[in-house]
Parts: C-alpha cells; structure tokens; sequence
C-alpha cells in the first residue's frame, strides 16, 4: 500500500489484552459508595450475592487497577477480537477537514457490537460458580443477544426482557436470540408483578430499561439457580469493556498518532467507558493531553441536564441507591430508534468522571445523528448502529469545527456496533418520516 | 493463550494480496469459449465492449496467470480485508468429531459477505473508463448491496434490480442499498420490455436471478454512459474472488496443517471459485491432495443434475452462450431462503473444473442447511447466511463421517457471510414453518 495512506491497524491474537483496567484505582478522589436504600448505609458484598455470584461482585467493588482475563474469556474473545482500528480517511476528505479521524470498530463481533466483551465474563464467572440461568434485560436488543450468545457459548439457559418498543421495531434482535436459544419476553410483561402494575396503569406502555431491568430483577428472585446480569452502567461492565480502549491505544500507536479527543455514545455509559477509560489512565497518570467526549441524545441526556445525586437503577426501585447522573427513576424517554441509550441514569463511574472534570459531556439530536451516521455508511461503508452514530455526530461537527478554524486535530471515536439490524430507522430517517 | 488451541489466524494489512489468481492459466485443458448465439461463433472483445469497460473485457478474456490488483482497489479492500481465519473448536466439540474444521469468515466486510471483493474492482475500473452508472440484479441481495457500496465509494450511480421474492423477503437488503444512494427495483419490473412481458404472462411471478439480469441488461443496453455488472459467473469474479483463497492458504500455514478437503457453496459459483480455485492450482501445479467440493441446492441442483452444454445467461437469452452446467434458462426456482443460490447456470469456470474432475459437487436440502446454520451459530457465535450455511451441511455431515471412521481429517469452508439480515428465514425454520 506503498503510495496510499495507511487506513487500517490490526493486532494480532496475542495482543488480545490479558488484563482489564478498573479507572477506580485510579480517580484522584474516590466515588461514593452505592447505598443500601433502606439503611442508606453503604451496601455490603453479601447484598449482592443474590443476584450476582461472588467473584463478580469482588469485580464490582474492587479497588486493584488491573483484573486478568481469565484463558477461557480470552479464547471466546478471540472469535472476533482484537478488533480493527480504521482511519476514516473517506469521511475526511467528505468533510474536506484537516482533521484525522480513526475509530474502533466493535462490530466484527458475532451480534455485531461491543456488547460481548462484558457478556462473555458475565457468563463465564456464573458458570463458574454453578448458576443455571441467566436473565436480563435488553433495549435495542444488542445486549440481549450478546448475552443469549454467551449464555449458549458456556451452556446456561437465558432469559432476556426486552423494551416493548423493540421488541416490534426490532424483530430480527428477537429472533437472533432466538437462534442462540433464549426467551425473550416483551417488557412490560405479564411474568413479573412489576410488569402486571405497569401494565394495569398503562396498557400501552411501550416500556424502558429502568422497567425492564426490574423485571428481570424480580424473576431473579424469585427463582433459586437463576442469577441477573446488567449490560451497562455497572463497573464491572466498565471493567470488561476496556479491552476496546487498550487495544486502542496500540493501534492508535501503530498509527504514529495520538489523538487530542475521544468520543463514544453515551447511554448506560459502556459503550463511552471502554474507549475512554484507558484513555483517562494516560491523562491522569500520564498528565497526556486528551480530551474524552461522552454523546448522549438530546431527548435522553442524563449528564448534560439530569441531576448528580443518589438514585435507583430501575424502575420498580429495587436496585441499590447509586450516585449518578439521572433523570430520574421514573423517567420515560421518548420511543428514540436509539434505544440502547434510553435510559435514565449513567454509570457512577463516568458520572464520577465528568463530577471531577476528567471527561465531558454533549447531547445530539436524532436527525443529526442520521445525517451523521447516513455519510459515514457513503463513505467507510460500514452502516453504524443508531447508537454508535451519536458519536459520529459529534465527531463530524469536530471536523468542521476543525475545518473552519484551519486546524489540524486528531480525533478518536467508539464505532461500537454496526447497524444492519436497525435499517427500519435508516429507512425513517431517508423518507424523511423521523421525528427530531 | 498458551494452553488454549490457537483458533484465529490474523493477517496485517500488507498481506492483503496483491495479484488475482486466474484459473484459466492453469486447466489442464483449456475451457470452451463463449459463443455469440447468432453465429455460433466465439465472441469477440468487442461484442462485449456495450456491457463492460475494455479493462474488464481483458480481464475476463486473460490467459494471464496473475493479474495485479490496482493499489486504489487494495486500499478499499483494507476497509475490512485481510478477513480472519477460524478453527471451529466448538462445533468440533459439539460433533465429538476428530476432524478439524476451519473457516475463512468474510462477513466482516461492510455489508456482511464477500461480493464486495468484485463489487469493488468492477466499481474502480468502470469509473477509470467513464462509466456513470452501473445496473445489476440481485439475489438475496448481498451482490446488490456490495455494488451499491462500491458505486458510493467510487462515485457511480448504481441501479438494482432486486429478484421480487427477496425484495419481499429481505427488506432490510434494500434498504440498506438505497441507504448507500442506489435505486432499488423489483423484478419482474414495469421498468424494461422483457419486465413487462413477464408480468403480461405472470403477474404473480416472485421473479429470478436470469429475469433480473435480462433487465439490469436491457436497461444498460438502453442508456449510454451505464455499464452491467454481475455478482457471480463470469471468469473476472471469480478471478477477483480468489483473494479469498489465497489469503487462507497463508492462514492454513499459520495453523500448520494442509486442508484435505475445501468446501464453498454454489449458485453462480464465485463463492466456492473464492475459496477452491487458489487450492485447486496448488493441486495442478504441486500434486497437493486436496478435494474440492461444491456445494448446492437440491432445489436448484446445476452441477450435480443440471446438464453440461452451451446456454444462455440470462431467462430473455441476451447473453453469448455460456459453456456451462445448466437447468436450462427458462428454468424457475422454487422460492428457497437461500437466494442467492437461486440460478439455472454455472460459471464456466466451475463447470469446467467439474468436468475435468478437479472439483467434486453436492446438493443439500433446506431443512439440513438451517439444521447445520443453527447449529453453527449455537457453537460459534456467527449466525451463518443461508447460502453459506449450504457449505456448513456439507462440512457436518463430512465431520459425522468422520466421527464414525474414527479418522482424523482437516476441513476448511468458506464462510461467505452472516446471516444477519435474513434472520426471518431462521424464525421460519425454527417455528417449524420451513419447507423441505
């Protein structure tokens, strides 16, 4: 490729990261600890163990800075990790921007997005710990069969709840699951107390995740064998996903580059944590320059408008009180096509993040969010998931930006999932029936 | 992964190749030419010249061994080659098999499968002879959507013809090709005079590959500046598909065994040429014992029942006469899931190689493709494409043999693309609504 730019960075099997990064051994000043909302005393290990089996809840409250990947999690990484880093060399000269513009593209995976690099350990440890069944809840459907993947990969049932409004827009996640084996219940549903009480008041509630994770939270409970798992929002998913932004770095070095901003969406805060938090590293310890952007949608923005304070998780209130950005429990996004970003809450890590000044955060609209994520699939070809494409959008205004100031800037952003399984939105969005 | 079976081999960007392999090159006997229908004469370049740029009518008429491929041609393909090659660890496991099974996994490229590989060097010479706009057919859609993005990328407007019972069955494939900006037609269409006489006689016809290319001709025939493409059959995609082949030989050295067989599916036969022609010189030029085998419909069952003689391409017979195994040009397809499998010929290429016997063929029924598909996404995590899943059938059923031998063998598939968009085929098969 003598005469052309270098466009793409690949690893090989061996740099498959051997350890997961936890940026709480890191923040200058620690976060508050999840309360118990009864007590409001800080919640214990042994509260959690309900749902989730020891060695995830040590994960969950640890305070080491590096956890290894245990083999058996880095042998089913590698049916699509490392992944690829791109230059977006296509949308540069689109935008005809100075600007260089490179991203991590998660969706190589099986479902198609990031969500397996935290549901292939979640199932792992539970199996290790000789749970039978697995349930949780899913939004757009990206981490319920990303779960239903790794459920069926180490041989446990798998139950999924998933958002009403999903559930009909997005059919093929459903049968996706499916062929994995899972049963996937739309959400609210009649299985659950909460989803009956939910139902009673609003017959056509087309759901959320703070409703569907107290279902899954409550089928749990009431079933010994069974324990709950969570696609975002957690540390512990922090943790795991932060083999996106190592393997990163490295290929962000192989490039010869370091780059002044990185992007990800912004929705239970995942997607934004696994690129940014090993970025966050460089900055904190490294005194690097690097400026990490977390995209959320202008109809759902729980870090540029909600409130910092304690709240619960769910819906039905009956997760531990957790310090955060939130809009509040009771919150009901609009039916966006985004709907892994519709929720109410964000990560208490990245809420900790933004509190000490670290990161920073920007909410988009949906229109410009199509717009973005339409030119990125005509010109790198690859189709983003609605999600991923806030990033997108707030990395084009960038190279804009970058253009109209005449200044060369590198920027970075999370292609977390490809969008195949959303074109329904694609098609709202190009026969100009989408809502702002 | 030390005490883990290495199960991925991963290319660096330089060793994308950089020739095509052409199997004409090497027969042990040369192939029949095409024939002009009229005279029954060889064609000549020039006849060709209305529907292809002269660089393509070089390329397709070569008797050269390798052909190199344009650097503006490899910088596209590094937006998602060199793809991976995987040992099926887990569906070995599931088959208590001792043969090992290897795939070359070409559904990471934008639109999920290997036609871009054509798509995108059919795209670049057209554009460097002037072309404006390129008409083609499309199955299931995969071909479309691969030219849809290449005319993007180069600049090219781009018309599809869409086979109607796919236009039905897959509405995400079109949506997708008008995401990229291309106009999408089912045919039969009212747009072309041989449309319109299909409809006259059938109006509830669900259409074909040979219906659609008779009108992606007649519309090309009709408006100058627009060039034809086609997604399989010709001597020039198979030509451009062999980096397929050759990128996995390298990966099958990187595993440190020799495959004993090499398995594609075949409907126009570049999916089974991408993987089988590279492997198949080394069996000709280096003795090498290799089988290669084609795998097919029994619906639509060309090689291994079709009769082998000079046939039109195409249902309005506009094509030269093609040396070829054929159900005959007015043969229809029963509306199998598997669409891109659904045409009466077979490259001449193929046919050829089946003549001589250099290749072997095998036709597998429906519900064994989904039987195989599903398995393969419960143990490996990609839910295959139907059309590749073909292959799959061929490969479980060679694992049981193998099991039941007590023999150790090596087997390697080319896993053509993922199933993601025509996931409402594995809902029909796992409700049981499937026919045979």
């Amino acid at each position: 490729m003598s005469t052309q730019t270098q466009t793409q960075f690949l690893l090989r099997t061996e740099e498959i990261p051997t350890h997961w990064y936890n940026l709480n051994a890191d923040f200058p000043e620690p976060p508050l600890p999840p309360l118990h909302p009864g007590t409001r005393e800080p919640v214990t290990p042994d509260l959690m163990l309900g749902l989730f089996p020891e060695s995830l809840v040590a994960q969950e409250m640890s305070p080491e800075r590096y956890i290894e990947i245990p083999e058996e999690v880095r042998a089913v990484y590698a049916l699509y990790r490392p992944t690829p880093l791109l230059r977006a060399v296509r949308l540069e000269k689109a935008l005809q921007t100075p600007a260089h513009i490179y991203y991590k593209y998660e969706g190589v995976s099986p479902v198609g997005s990031h969500k397996p690099n935290t549901a292939i350990p979640q199932a792992y440890f539970n199996k290790q710990a000789g749970t039978k069944r697995l349930a949780s809840e899913t939004g757009a459907g990206q981490w319920g069969s990303s779960l239903a993947f790794a459920c069926r990969i180490f041989g446990l049932e798998c139950t999924i709840y998933m958002v009403k409004i999903s559930h009909h827009q997005k059919p093929y996640r459903k049968i996706l699951m499916e062929t994995y084996g899972a049963s996937v219940h739309a959400s609210p549903s009649d299985r659950t107390e909460f989803g009956r009480k939910v139902l009673a008041s609003d017959p056509e509630s087309t759901g959320s995740l703070g409703i569907a994770i107290s279902e899954a939270i409550e089928d749990v409970m009431r079933s010994p064998g069974s324990k709950y798992c969570l696609g975002s929002v957690l540390n512990m998913v922090c943790l795991h996903q932060t083999v996106i932004g190592q393997e990163a770095i490295k290929q962000m070095e192989m490039a010869g580059e370091e780059p002044d901003m990185v992007f990800g969406c912004a929705g239970g805060g995942s997607s934004f944590a696994s690129i940014a938090f090993p970025f966050l590293q460089r900055k904190i310890k490294l005194g690097k320059q690097v400026r990490l952007v977390a995209v959320e949608p202008a109809s759902c923005p729980s870090l540029t408008k909600g409130e910092l304070r304690y709240d619960f998780g769910d819906t039905a209130r009956t997760t531990p009180l957790l310090m955060m950005h939130t809009l509040g429990s009771d919150f009901m996004p609009p039916a966006i096509h985004a709907g892994g970003l519709r929720y109410h809450g964000m990560s208490p890590m990245v809420s900790h993040a933004l509190t000490l000044g670290l990161i920073e955060a920007r909410a988009v609209d949906q229109l410009k969010v199509f717009e973005a994520g339409t030119l990125f699939a005509r010109t790198e070809g690859i189709v983003p998931a609605p999600e991923s494409a806030h990033a997108i959008a707030a990395v084009v205004q960038e190279a804009i930006d970058a253009r109209e100031a005449g200044r060369k800037k590198v920027v970075l952003f999370n292609l977390s999932g490809h969008g195949l399984l959303d074109l329904a939105s694609y098609e709202s969005y190009l026969t100009g029936t989408m809502q702002a």
